[in-house]
């Protein structure tokens, strides 16, 4: 058979502050692959279904002498990250082809991953659409539902705050919460936006570009845990606002990923202090990685919520894989609304 | 009998900035008390052997309407801080003439509390000086021992940074982390003071005025525990020196104590989450609160640790109540050395 194409998108060098499209992140359709003859070398060949753009992957743009949670991207390869795929052919054991997986893979429509690769099969039994394993049942799901219930002990009736509620963490902390009985307060960067936080369950939803965040807390905190997912003066409002004894869950500060060097200065800092405030930051990984079953408990609990209806999920559809550099440069806009996930197959 | 002179130290006026004497805090000699006929009403006459000066004094100097986790003080009311003080008479069940007491007490050489006050018997089985009770067996000596204690988990070769290692929690939580098997890097403001901490054991000492605290812990770091005694650019300095799942614990913040409006701005508090830190603000009384037994093992422990000499102690001792101020006002210029106490009686 003829070689088919293979197009990815590339990474190409480090930005200072927002990548740009053309420059550090490009589009390639120069690669190609012989699905029938390409060697696996014990490994499987996966054809991409779907794959996330996730904030955090702009941290795997730096410098690597910069030491952090994951390791930096190497120019000149493809990005990598959370996807859903469809095996093509496998020489690896327990894996066929026809079969699902997730794992971090290129963005590219096709891939070999090595025999040690971590793949995990995925059934949905749920019969979801694929993409939902890359957003609510996958890493932004599990971010959520880990961080929630192993970080803090929620208890009904307690006031949870959480930026970027209609993110693809966010909206579901939101969610989960509302299932345990506890108030939410929620921001988020539009009207739209703000309806729709409205429409899963939020209790006070506000516009942090058109109303002060400051204000909107003092009105309906104080504030019993606050959810952080951009950092920032939100930060320092949500501080100013936390009651005594409250948690502060650390899962994002998107406001300073492109500000490398220059991060917002944070006044408040002291309310730890006057208030006796815990502050955890954490990865999902690590918290998975202390889980007896892995994401067991996860995938049986939420793909039941979601099934169920009882967890309302939004997904921003990106079609084709040429669309993927938007899809993660936009989330830096405020221009996704729902889990930004790029579309690269149906099946 | 005739009266005697009751002299006070005064809280006078709301400092903006940094307190000044004969402004904000006056000493008072216009007052007078008849030790021998002064009612009671139940409660027990107290004489003031010695009291603490701390800097957290200065959050209760403040707007009232600014809630905290002290009340504010009241203008024109004495100062109140840990005092040891001597029974003269008692009307109240269980304490009598000689008894001495510990508690939160006017800064004053006599007063007179109320028979539901929270005063704490004081044996000293250890024959230490009186003074003692209100520093490294006292609140001081508390702070350390439970913070470090109860918050965290201690392990033989972590490396722990002290701020302030010098004061009067700060030396106690390196001599303590050394009992413990822990690497102790810790900052001080002058060489007297460096020379110290390396008396005591601390295995890296340097001088923040002088030295840059970044390049001492890039050199001495990473460090798994930072012991939080003054924020500031301290804090950030910390905060990037920080090894993975490490812990921070906000203890006291002494840099922007004075600067109300216009604290230090934090830069690193990216590093909570790029290295998945825990943050615990905290206040010894609620650790005591928490202890089924209260403050007994640590009244046990840290007794005998200081009987037996494995525990250093040094006083920064200022005679006569008229010098109670300047203990005070000494903290925020680094002008103490070793736990501020004011010895106003002998016995």
């Amino acid at each position: 058979m003829a070689p088919t194409p293979n197009p990815r998108i590339l990474y190409t060098a480090i930005p200072q502050s927002l990548p740009v499209f053309g420059e550090h992140i490009t589009f390639d359709e120069s690669a190609t692959i012989d699905l029938d003859t390409a060697e696996l070398n014990g490994g499987v060949l996966l054809k991409t279904l779907a794959f996330s753009a996730d904030p955090y992957l702009r941290g795997r743009m730096r410098d690597p002498s910069v030491q952090s949670y994951t390791p930096a991207f190497v120019p000149g390869e493809p990005i990598v990250n959370h996807t859903i795929a469809t095996v093509l052919r496998s020489e690896r054991e327990g894996f066929k082809a026809g079969d699902h997986v997730v794992g971090l893979l290129p963005w590219a429509a096709y891939s070999i991953v090595p025999p040690d690769a971590r793949i995990k099969p995925v059934s949905n039994e749920a019969g979801v659409p694929w993409s939902y394993y890359v957003g609510i049942l996958g890493m932004p799901g599990q971010t959520a539902y880990f961080g929630l219930k192993r970080l803090v002990e929620l208890k009904a009736g307690q006031t949870i705050f959480v930026s970027a509620g209609s993110g693809a963490v966010g909206n579901v902390v939101c969610q989960l919460a509302k299932l345990e009985g506890l108030k939410v307060i929620s921001s988020a960067g539009s009207d739209e936006k703000v309806a729709y936080l409205k429409e899963i369950g939020v209790d006070h939803a506000f516009n942090y570009k058109t109303a002060d965040t400051n204000a909107e807390l003092q009105k309906a905190g104080p504030v019993d845990i606050y959810w952080e997912n951009v950092g920032g003066p939100t930060l320092d409002a949500a501080l100013a606002n936390m009651n005594r004894f409250g948690t502060i869950l650390v899962c994002g500060m998107i406001h300073d990923y492109n500000s490398r060097g220059d991060p917002y200065p944070i006044k408040n800092f002291g309310a730890i202090l006057s208030k006796s405030l815990t502050v955890k930051g954490f990865l999902v990984n690590n918290l998975i990685a202390a889980e007896k079953e892995g994401t067991a408990v996860f995938d049986r609990e939420m793909g039941k919520l979601v099934a169920d209806g009882k967890i309302q999920y939004k997904e921003h559809r990106y079609t084709g894989i040429e669309n993927g550099a938007k899809a993660f440069l936009d989330l830096f806009k405020g221009d996704n609304f729902g889990k930004a996930v790029v579309i690269v197959a149906d099946q």
